[in-house]
């Protein structure tokens, strides 16, 4: 599916320098996007900031407004850190998951690459065994995200919680689907399937059958699986031997933070909570968060919301646009010169210039 | 509690390595004990090669043997990758994770420390940070890993299957009880629990909860929280903040994976199931597997082995002689030469020449 003409974007710039960082996103997408591509954006105020104010976290008018986009930029949202006002876990619940239960984000993407002048925390010689570059498929709907569960005699020592996670064949499939055809468009052609099976039978078995069922579909897609213990070996000692993960929920989102962190940190990391059947917007935000303590000074590096508006084009069947924007950041990092620091609108016009140039 | 005289030691050497190694653990168990302590040796047969001749797992008149003993040395389980006839899941769920239960395991302690020339993934500039050397206290008979939950509709488009992790005021108040009395005799008495509140937050309230009601008893242990997935970060770019870590049993298995890959890999790692109200004997094993591909080799490396010696003898209430095993170990690390490789039975005489002399 490719959208021409007008695309109704929703824009979520957020709390700190999540509004920072939204304006280059912005900047960069409308000077990659195709001429006859136009972006009608409507700004939505939700975060730390709108739910301080008026105790709304995310209306459902507000809800089903955004359902009728086409796509969603975020920004970051988030409150200075233990804020007595701010109860712990509401945005993140009440409006990133919500937002991706509700429009059926069920593949959360998330790339992972040591771009040139990063700074990996992992050693020269890890380093050289090869490029880092692979893409983890985080289910998004299902295993213990579901909010399942509840807790008896709540306070006492006698309290009981508990926490499901719950797994469809359903949902397993579609996400395996979607990440064995992400495989099948690369050059290793190779899908890694992390779970725990060895612990978690009933979620493992769901997981492995249906992996097995759809690798059979896909005889040019070479496939494994790792233990998610294993992957933390892997994932510091020799993360070149991955192409494409495909993950539940939350193993992905463990594992995803693990991966930005051996390519640099998630200062570079994007992300896409995309809906693959299109029956709503996909969204599209770093994975960094709000960062408070650096909010208003204009110096948050906002390439990760660039490398975001590139899912976000791709996405909207756009792939040379997007990757006109991948190449105009990988040109600016390699400029970068190691110690000089742009503020963040610099960093926008640059990649934004190189993009239509 | 200490043990005089006679203690009655299980010994469960397993496959692979597993048995290589726990001889050489045992020569320098027996190196280190004061002279008052003797041990009275039985050793069980369990693990592949058990079950793949006689079926056998764990068969309950073992276990309640097991039961009467002081306390359990293991090697390590496990048969050829893929192995036909070996279903995955079979040892761990029966024998590992069924002892872990049975005998009220609680509390998985896994030291990680960076030893001299253990060649760490991290890179020079994180390791000029400090030393690494934390605590993993891992809760060990709760959360996802006690077997609740289900599958409907098994092998049909639609399959539900379920996972339910398991969190009880009574079974985390021990384990934190537990660690926090770990951290303060430690030189800087800091705990951090990593649990993902934000999202699992019935079990995350729970955990929450007791861990500030018992930080309230112990002011001069100073505290701080993580989120697993920030937790991935701080491990790679920043593990030298971590002193004592108290989790629940999926991320302990996680997390004492990725800190064994940035000590310089499961090699060393060494590892107790301990009950500490001592119903039931207490399990000490290398992290490490029983690794085919090199068994009967005699080139495996006992030291992981070795300090699980160590870890029981502290438990039996010997610490003089667990810190003689680490002194000897740490020397023998500190003189090993590069490149030069010692058979398996060399490097647990040598440190057991240096524990005795
Ligand atoms: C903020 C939080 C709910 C979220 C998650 O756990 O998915 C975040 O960690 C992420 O990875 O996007
Ligand atoms: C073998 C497996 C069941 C076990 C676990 O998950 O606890 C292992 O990974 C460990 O960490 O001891």
């Amino acid at each position: 599916t490719t959208s021409t003409g007008h695309v109704n974007l929703a824009v979520i710039p957020g709390d700190g320098i999540g509004r920072e960082v939204t304006v280059e996103a912005l900047k960069v997408l409308e000077a990659a996007a195709p001429a006859d591509l136009k972006f009608a954006q409507t700004r939505y105020d939700l975060g730390a900031e709108r739910y301080l104010t008026t105790g709304e976290v995310l209306p459902d008018s507000v809800l089903e407004e955004i359902r009728g986009q086409d796509a969603i930029l975020l920004g970051a949202v988030g409150g200075k850190p233990n804020d007595p006002n701010l109860p712990p876990g509401i945005l993140e619940r009440g409006l990133l998951l919500k937002l991706r239960f509700a429009l059926d984000h069920y593949v959360n993407l998330r790339p992972s690459r040591l771009f040139p002048g990063s700074v990996s925390p992992l050693s020269a010689d890890v380093l050289a065994k090869g490029d880092i570059d692979f893409v983890v498929v985080r289910e998004g709907t299902e295993g213990p995200y579901t909010g399942n569960g509840g807790a008896l005699r709540v306070g006492t020592p006698a309290e009981v919680a508990t926490e499901v996670s719950v797994n469809t064949a359903f949902g397993v499939e579609r996400v395996i689907r979607d990440a064995f055809a992400r495989a099948q468009k690369r050059p290793r052609r190779k899908l890694t399937l992390v779970h725990k099976t060895n612990v978690l039978v009933n979620a493992g078995s769901v997981w492995w059958r249906i992996f097995s069922e759809v690798a059979a579909e896909y005889p040019d897609v070479t496939t494994d699986y790792a233990h998610i213990d294993a992957v933390m070996i892997y994932l510091t000692t020799d993360p070149q031997r991955f192409d494409v993960i495909v993950t539940d929920n939350l193993f992905g989102d463990i594992i995803t933070d693990l991966a930005a962190a051996i390519t640099g940190g998630i200062g570079l990391a994007a992300s896409g909570n995309v809906n693959p059947d299109r029956t709503a917007p996909s969204m599209f935000e770093p994975v960094h968060g709000s960062a408070p303590d650096i909010a208003g000074q204009l110096i948050a590096d906002p390439t990760a919301a660039i490398l975001s508006g590139a899912l976000l084009l791709d996405h909207l069947g756009h792939p040379e646009a997007a990757a006109k924007i991948e190449a105009a950041v990988l040109a600016d990092l390699t400029a970068r010169e190691p110690g000089t620091q742009r503020r963040t609108p610099e960093v926008g016009d640059a990649i934004a210039a190189r993009v239509a140039g």
